[in-house]
């Protein structure tokens, strides 16, 4: 079993606080941790602009943490490791994102976090917060059929979500249209995703699931769910060939459309190995007449050190690569104009 | 053993080439791959200026192809896995380079790069190629004792030079102020590292060294180089305070310096254990009266998958700040200004 036993850490209980306190500790350009726990930008966006708040459970950073700044997120509600923050904090979280024009909560659909931002959002109609709405985020195609895409999982694909809606709310007053944009990059996302290990808890220092070390499973999910089945390794070009018919089919994705794509590392692939990967999504692109607009490899929702990637299209128009291009600056996602 | 064995590859012979490809494929608004192999920025920059080029061995992704961009180095030259190119390709390497105000060969200390460098050196010499220096880049205190530093290797701390003298070269027109800038940063820059777990070859697929799982090794080199010595796994809290006095005394750092800070990830720490490593960090800094101007963490010179962290140490004035500010577009060292 190839997985690292021992984390380095101090007391398991202190994971949450110590993490925060180090994280805002050396981006304090950036955001700022509140004395409630949450992470907030460090300059608000423009009064009258809608705020864009986020709940989750960590130990996929730098989700969201890092994804809070200028043109993305306003505020992150981290929760224990895989484990989503409870309502009351998620009202805490959207009272701080409040710029005047609404607040719209995104939801990385999982039981935990949808039931807690529901919670959220019933707590703030009976405090009389008015002007929240929530936005159900999912992209993994292993986790229900097409036709059923609403039961799908969230994971990296949502990615595409925090960066364009990020730079959308940057001007946008009506949170309508807010949530009409992070259903349209929804709507055009597909993702799937693969592990070559597990990985340990944090906490207990427990493998979360079982995998042979001569084995992979393809649709795995981002907190280890099972996916849609096992085999023996086979090379990249193979696991790609593989892959990316899945997800191409699903949308579909068609010749003359133009694609984001995202190879996230959940945690312990080199990046050689996402290079050498991305060669071939390139390849097999060009062959069924997709462009690719832009790419990005790297971990932006990891699994802790489990050795994996998923790889995930966005269908863009004009109106989504203008969005793309705009500037981000959070610790983790940097675009320059 | 807890060392993944298999790596997602094809053919170990193409993994150079396949790795720059794909590469070069997903940051081709960024870089460009030449047909001799070279990693150059796609926007050259300002005839006048001095160019910047580094050879290295790979295996150390992003470095050193990530690092190659506006602000940043004008050509990479890559080698084999953990093995320096040829001289003959480092000239390549400066020709492209070029742009009418000399080339300075940054040089990672150790002895195939060190070598290769200075033989390109010579063949410049014999080729009639004027105005062209290198300089010995060095950082790791396990390495050599004080006293000795021109013996150390070169390690994460290195990435201080890449950021800052890349800023620099961006608008001098003088080679010898480049190298004295690249001498000064490294002159201010002190590192150590330490590793939880060995990590494997992409070729052979055997572990490059053997670490008991319940040990750590403090003053791991950059290529899985032995160190000062091996223990039982402590706390992160307790790793730091063994290892940030052997930095900090060094230089010697002292009450009202400023520095930079990085915590490197090797491979596969978690985000959420260098977080909560870089709390300590920023603690046992300010109990010394040492101010941080500013922190990055993440992967920027990595041993493959291999567990564990770099942290390094650089003594800034009010020239480096504006350098460290300035902005910056590699694929994987972006900075906004």
């Amino acid at each position: 079993m190839s997985v690292r036993k021992h984390k380095l850490i101090n007391d398991p209980l202190n994971i949450l606080s110590e993490m925060l306190a180090g994280f805002a500790a050396a981006y304090g350009d950036i955001v700022h941790l509140t004395d409630d726990g949450l992470i907030v930008r460090r300059q608000p966006k423009a009064e009258g602009k809608v705020g864009l708040v986020i709940g989750n459970g960590t130990g996929h950073e730098p989700a969201m943490i890092g994804l809070v700044g200028d043109g993305l997120f306003d505020v992150n509600v981290a929760g224990d490791i895989f484990s989503a923050p409870g309502g009351e904090r998620i009202v805490a979280g959207i009272k701080a994102a409040d710029r005047g024009a609404g607040v719209l909560v995104c939801v990385s659909h999982h039981a935990g976090d949808r039931m807690n931002a529901e919670m959220a959002l019933a707590l703030c109609e009976a405090q009389g917060i008015e002007n929240v709405d929530l936005v159900l985020l999912y992209d993994d195609v292993s986790s229900a059929p097409k036709g059923n895409e609403s039961e799908r999982r969230g994971t990296a694909g949502l990615f595409f979500v925090w960066k364009m809606l990020g730079a959308y709310a940057e001007t946008s007053s009506s949170l309508a249209d807010c949530k009409a944009m992070a259903e349209k990059i929804r709507d055009n996302t597909r993702t799937l995703a693969m592990a070559l290990t597990s990985c340990a808890s944090p906490i207990t220092g427990e493998v979360i699931f079982e995998l042979p070390d001569d084995e992979m499973e393809i649709g795995m999910g981002i907190h280890g769910e099972m996916g849609l089945g096992r085999q023996k390794i086979v090379s990249a070009d193979k696991t790609i060939d593989m892959m990316l018919p899945a997800i191409v089919e699903d949308l579909p994705f068609q010749s003359g459309d133009e694609v984001l794509v995202l190879l996230n590392n959940s945690g312990s692939m080199t990046l050689m190995e996402l290079f050498i990967l991305y060669r071939r999504v390139a390849e097999k692109l060009d062959e069924a007449g997709i462009s690719v607009y832009k790419s990005w490899i790297g971990p932006y929702a990891t699994t802790q050190e489990m050795a994996g990637f998923a790889l995930s299209l966005c269908r863009v128009d004009d109106e989504l690569k203008a969005l793309w291009d705009a500037p981000a600056n959070g610790a983790y996602l940097k675009k320059l104009s």
